[in-house]
């Protein structure tokens, strides 16, 4: 049984993790950290896990924690991690780090869009970044650190990932505008966060300077073997759980001058796809909806040619929570210990 | 395994049925019957079972799925099973069914509140109430018909029932404030149920008349050894699952003139729930919300005593699709085959 | 024109004065107050107003303000009008009330349900309880202080008031189910606000103890001349906006054994509402919902019998933020200056 | 006293216009045309209008109708007034169509989008495209026949005109992506349109084929002087009211080689839109919110420029039912019958 920590296990993201570890049948949580609510019953906080976990609230003790678990999941505030991290600690047990702390290799990008001082980036170059589907064969037995990927950004990247891959777009045309429930937002309590300011409404926000904009650029850029500059604009939507993502980009053309077909956009698709149990590319002319994801694993993609202006549309949704956060987590975990990848994360969606 | 087919399986009902035996281990659904969608694949009419089911719909050919099952639920509406019921259909199925036509053990009351002439009282005797928690040693491996219980009734017995056994409150005193989802009022396309029509609303609805009334007072008549009459309004709230009834009643004074107690309330609830899994009675002061159960087969359940107007205010809540129809249609098969009674229903509730 | 100022202009009920009072042709506002915005222009706090509002916003000097204007609301905590109010200023201006300081006659009772000391008890005489279609002779052009009703107060008193008055219902067997939309929670930050802890959910709250509760006993109380304890219980609903009350009574019997026909309880609503611009009684059966009256100053109500348990049920609705606080307070406001009573209220209901 | 006559009065826009036109003082609607409803009082289909229309629904005589009224609107599906209209009914009365059949000049381009042939197309020259902001003098008292604009091109059109006009953007990059409320896709009774298929979900749909596609293109290609190509994405968001579209365009660098400033791009919005009364350009780095104008005709337009991508990224919000239909066509009437622009629409958006 892998033993298992949590710091920051009282928010969203935190909580998800309690949810999917609850029913996992090779790890157990010891820990639930959260400063916020130390000695407190976890089920006084969310007291739909009452019954389920009787556990108190405790420290972010991260060196101690080291000593008791074998795997830590930071779901953290950024710079956190970066701030305490020692080769001592990762020399001791395995951490899977929700925030963006690791995940941009470029120290001076993460430096400049987060507006704070790296601490520790010593540890960046080790750091995988958890995109299971695409960096599988890095996360193993002998990874420490695993960078969890942003949830705009599992789901930005994996809807157009083979598409950059196999070159069939000019990826410097890419526009991906991105629309989001609101418990992507955290649970602080702030005014623009609470209900009648969201309910009824829509915006968008981070208006070409969102944070998780340098994270997709990074990794398309990894796919595409180039240098890669987008447009990203996240959108707050009423409703819970849910990212949908609409991108667009011109096709490149083919040697005979034709766009690209169906059949060659559906065929790279497949390509990188057919067996990922987590990816699913929908049948013909169907829209991907957030409600079919919802509470699951899954990412759902599908794409339409625009004949008239040269260019694929594509869309692709997830549950932020779940693969967009503590899903694409434990996924990360299960691989980190040689455990069936989809260990705890056999979940039907729920609907409606 | 056991082999299960569902009637009824595009509903909202059926289609939680199927999202709950997907993850059983000791059942598998083999007959997805739906009429409206004869031929059509269970993943074109719910999406988020793409890749997950690949079945297609069926008739509703009751005696041919008594052939090949070994238990059918029928989600379905009143007066269908009542139809079309034979001894030759129950002599080689069991059958959970998730309609009203054998809940009311009075035939008259039935078809009274329904307005339909009962088509096959013959079997009304022998149907079993399937409110686990309290008629459990009822369903057993020689039973052939469950009548599963409505939500609303469900989640109004469950919070009420140890007082009235207990003679804890005057029964005919009792009112019941319910409120649900919208999931409630099923799949139909109609004008009332429209998303520009409930959201941002809420109403109340069959006044004074709505069908799981009688249900209520037979139970709680059984219950309390007593002609029982209530009243019970329903309301229409703007989510999609979930029920929270508020129930009050006068209670009776002890032998010493006083009150109960909140310890003699308690204790009463003790009484029945204490071992019960799915029965979650809260810490005090605590209020149930529905969110909390989500996508659970819980029912949680607190009281406030009123010293002021010596009135006990009880509420509950539960999820309308899972405890409330689905849940505990699988509780009565697990129980109908001597499964373990939560197989299938180790549901963690999801929040946010 | 009459000069208007607001205390407490940016909470929910302050911004719907601003909208209201910007189509009143009588009045404008001279003084937005906000503590916590001070020389912030209002409509950066409220971006609706943009281009409608140019004022920024000013400190709470309500002696300053006394010199400016002809009427003050106060849409301010519990406690703060009652700790600044002096005879001077009320020599000076009007004041329309919002909060509780002056609802409640019984000071004691005032204590007891608010926890607080009350500290200027010597303005409660002459205080109006400016539920007009009840005291409208009180409201004149002599009133200085008038007291506006709570929203679950308005709502619960108006829907059962021709009955108290007429001796129809038995009023001890009272029980008030409310349910309100979210902005009656406030614009405060904090967590059980925050969308998605709102989203999705229902639950009740401040049961047994909620403290409208006595505001509602004293006025039935005065109107049907006896004491009265009933039961209220409100509900967070899902939605912005609304009000809904489900109230249940025992009927009491007429001379001739019988229980009231619904002739005799409709002739009483109609005694004191046929006139009413703002109360609807609606035609037979229909139930009344918050949608309908949404952004308008109506209350609509209406009745049923149950015949089987001899109680009537009787809902009523209402928009919380505008008969339910800024709309009554401008009613009540053209009472004070002798203007028509409707004007600035002739607000068509939206739908959608 | 201005008569008007809606033919489809009981849609959502219909309703809409019966509430606007209730405040017109100018205006009063002497026939309430829904084929749907006929003798049935308006009000038992909007009981929002109880006590204030008395009127009963009517069947849709347009040559009847053209006798008695000054103005008719038609709410209606397409194809229905190129089927009917004649120049007899032109020459009586004045029409503002709120479908698409006089929008689009180019009656082929119509004939290919809506699959249906145009059954009067010599009306297409005389119809004024009725978006007041760009059209308003050619919108007369001589002029016959309105084409009230689609809620998505209204949005679409007003957030990118200037930059349009003033050749600041390469058009041909242009990209829409919408997100609407419920409400814009009818009161029709369908299942993806129930609550539960909309509420806690969000999709794209109509992907590169949505009709109102060409009417945004001709009307640019207009605006520009040249043809042009865009992508247009219109997605379903959980809410009731409000349009948000997010455009992305290449900036044309100036003749110095650099990207137009902030200044320069603001100077063009207020070019066209420093005198107009319903288009509000934020203050910088606000990003409108369609909650903002809800229940008002105001469009809120921002943009942001991303130096990286040397792209722009335009905001434009409306309340799909006002500015996006039965307001913009209260405008138009007003201007065809020379009343005061904004007789009727003086609505302070309501919040929250």
């Amino acid at each position: 049984m892998i033993k298992a920590g949590i710091i920051g296990a009282t928010g969203y993201a935190g909580g998800e993790l309690v949810r999917l570890l609850a029913n996992h049948r090779e790890a157990e949580i010891v820990w639930y950290g959260s400063r916020s609510y130390i000695d407190k019953k976890y089920h006084e906080v969310y007291q739909n896990m009452f019954r389920i976990v009787e556990d108190v609230c405790r420290d972010d003790n991260l060196e101690e924690l080291a000593q008791q678990v074998d795997v830590i999941f930071t779901a953290t505030p950024q710079g956190f991690l970066a701030g305490i991290l020692t080769e001592e600690i990762l020399s001791k047990v395995k951490i899977v780090d929700l925030s963006a702390d690791y995940r941009i290799k470029d120290v001076k990008v993460y430096e400049q869009w987060y507006g704070i001082q790296h601490k520790s980036p010593q540890f960046i170059p080790e750091a995988v970044y958890g995109l299971c589907e695409v960096n599988r064969d890095q996360i193993t037995l002998s990874t420490r650190l695993v960078a969890n990927p942003g949830c705009y950004t599992t789901c930005s990247i994996l809807t157009v990932y083979p598409l950059v891959k196999e070159g069939l777009i000019d990826v410097n045309t890419l526009i991906i505008d991105a629309k989001s429930g609101t418990s992507g937002a955290g649970r602080g309590a702030k005014v623009p966060n609470l209900f009648c300011e969201v309910n009824e409404n829509i915006k968008a926000y981070g208006v070409a300077g969102h944070r998780h904009t340098p994270e997709i650029e990074e990794q398309l850029g990894c796919a595409g073997n180039c240098k890669v500059m987008i447009n990203f604009t996240p959108h707050l939507v009423p409703m819970n759980r849910g990212i949908l993502v609409t991108e667009y980009a011109k096709l490149k053309r083919r040697d005979d001058g034709e766009l690209p077909s169906w059949e060659d956009i559906r065929a790279a698709y497949d390509k990188y796809y057919a067996g990922e149990k987590f990816v699913r590319v929908l049948e013909r002319n169907l829209c991907p909806e957030t409600k079919w994801v919802e509470g699951s694993n899954y990412v759902d993609i599908n794409f339409v040619i625009d004949e008239r202006t040269g260019r694929v549309i594509l869309m692709g949704v997830l549950d932020n929570l779940v693969k967009g956060a503590a899903g694409q987590a434990v996924q990360n975990m299960n691989l980190l210990f040689g455990l069936k990848e989809s260990e705890g994360l056999e979940l039907v969606p729920s609907f409606p």
